[in-house]
């Protein structure tokens, strides 16, 4: 028969702290320990709590041998997935999960960054060797309850700064700022703007502080009015582009925080009559596949996705074998790819 | 403790045919025929179709009360996710079962219609409430192994003819068709191409009828070289595009088979000059997000994808629950949204 879930008899023979010590300690039945374990929801708040915090403070950790008994299953944690961005992460954790036969359990946390209890216990329920969060995290009160399960994770292009020992997979945010505004500054252009994500996402903060480093190299005044923050959408890139290209002074170029905002800033130029590149150059950030086919294709930074969702799912399977990764943080490179959307300003 | 995978001590108490009675037939232990049962590597290839056999010829079905009692999982099978297509069937998916409080595994066959054994062990083993198919479909066999363990199943999209009783979920591909070929002849187009997706795959045949039905009832003659049958991806719809505008008798309009082809066709009238709608007319296929965003704004076939997706998962749930469907098959409709990509024809 088949040994599924935290197994309270057989799993405490092999730890220094055995269940059934919690049990007493906490004054619970060892199967009541094997339910908290398990994320079981027919436990009252106050038991839980309780056995949570004597498995926390006793620094429980089940056997790995355990662990990897059940269906073979791998969660991945969008806060959503409203772009085609997303796509390529799944692509590339399915690429490497199908090579070890593990099913990738996709789950959306409806645009917030931290996940809910009920969706944590889901996860602690199916047991998978381990959990990739994109950005999104967890707190730390959730994140010893990994820990405690020893169901490890990675958090893939961070939104936070994240705890010491919590391993990330991210890619070169601030070289792909610098970049970007270099390419624009050596075609000629001085009045840059600049559209990022939301100012608390880690990734917007590095490519807009790239900008200004570009800037600053160059001599350039940084002009407080060119740097906006909104999402990562369509509508946020068309909505900013309007208010920064609709007025006297404008910028003679963008740089906008992904592929799609920079969809946004062109329709936004169509919409004024100015063409692209002539009237305006127009960068994007990601170089999703669809930045070649739309007219002007999109010069923009490539952003290594689908290799960065791979390097996350490596590393998380080699955690979850009980392997220390070499690197805790990855960052992996970003490239400048430059198409028709960028020309030298037409007139000052 | 909980019970999961199919038990077969407990098991047979309910049922017509008891996993006891398997095992005397076949020949092996009762344990054995567990293990088959929740596709457990561990069996020989011999013994494992020996137990299939004698499970499908006496019709054994687990008591669905030892389904449900895993963690909840739903399969989501593409035959490639590819294309942003995906991402709103998955988005469909996700919202119902995210409300049943069910983890979605989403897997692709890497372009196949049809999934490898190896993949179907692996769900037998996790044992999903239901699994959806999305352009993809069991063997005969495959399917008896899923009917044998009471797990049901729905095909979104169905490539290919399904036999009676498998539960479908599509939209009206024909009707879409017939609108977007109208909408062209009214406009005045006479000379009008499609591309469609491939031979194989029925909804590009039914949406080809829909087009030939259109010029009948126009009384414009049917052109074989102005129908193309390609992918649904971008590079399709460039390629076809170009063998159809690079030469004299060129079409003035072109109806694709999906947003994606669709862009590819605008490209490739770009990269010969032409201007779309004044030389070209283009219509789409899907009406994704990204064809409000282009320039120009695409006229497109809207297909309720991500109501197709959640109709699919209450479907096959209410399947799990061992409810009939009022309906077996099922297909939403589709609506012609017209936008800048559409005109009378320039000249004649």
């Amino acid at each position: 028969m088949a040994t599924e879930g935290i197994d309270a008899q057989a799993d405490g023979a092999g730890g220094a702290v055995t269940i059934a010590a919690i049990a007493a300690e906490a004054g619970v039945s060892v199967p009541t320990v094997s339910k908290v374990l398990n994320g079981r929801a027919d436990v009252s708040a106050a038991t839980r709590a309780k056995v949570e915090s004597v498995i926390e403070a006793r620094g429980y950790r089940p056997r790995r041998s355990r662990i990897g008994s059940g269906p073979g299953l791998l969660d991945l944690v969008f806060n959503e997935f409203d772009s085609p961005w997303a796509l390529q992460i799944i692509a590339g954790v399915e690429r490497v999960a199908a090579r070890h036969r593990l099913g990738v359990v996709l789950s959306e946390l409806g645009g917030a960054h931290r996940p809910r209890q009920e969706w944590l216990d889901d996860v602690l329920r199916r047991r998978p060797r381990g959990v990739i969060f994109v950005l999104s995290e967890l707190e730390p009160q959730q994140r010893h309850q990994l820990e405690t399960r020893s169901i490890p994770f990675v958090v893939v292009d961070t939104a936070g700064e994240q705890p010491p020992g919590v391993p990330t997979v991210g890619s070169a945010n601030w070289a792909g700022g610098l970049a970007a505004t270099r390419h624009l500054l050596s075609l000629g252009h001085r009045r840059i703007a600049v559209i990022s994500g939301p100012a608390d996402v880690l990734c917007s903060r590095a490519r807009i502080d790239g900008y200004r480093s570009a800037l600053e190299e160059a001599g350039v005044p940084i002009d407080p009015s060119l740097i906006r923050y909104g999402d990562f959408f369509v509508g946020g890139g068309y909505k900013h582009g309007l208010s920064l290209l609709d007025r006297e002074e404008r910028p003679t170029a963008i740089f906008a925080g992904s592929d799609f905002q920079a969809l946004g800033v062109l329709r936004a130029a169509r919409d004024l009559g100015l063409h692209v590149p002539d009237d305006l150059s127009v960068v994007g950030y990601d170089n999703l596949p669809v930045t070649e086919w739309i007219g002007p294709r999109l010069t923009t930074v490539s952003q290594p996705l689908m290799e960065m969702a791979a390097t996350a799912t490596r590393m998380v399977l080699g955690l979850a074998r009980g392997e220390t990764p070499a690197n805790l943080r990855i960052d992996l490179a970003t490239e400048l790819v430059v198409r028709e959307s960028t020309a030298p300003p037409h007139s000052r």
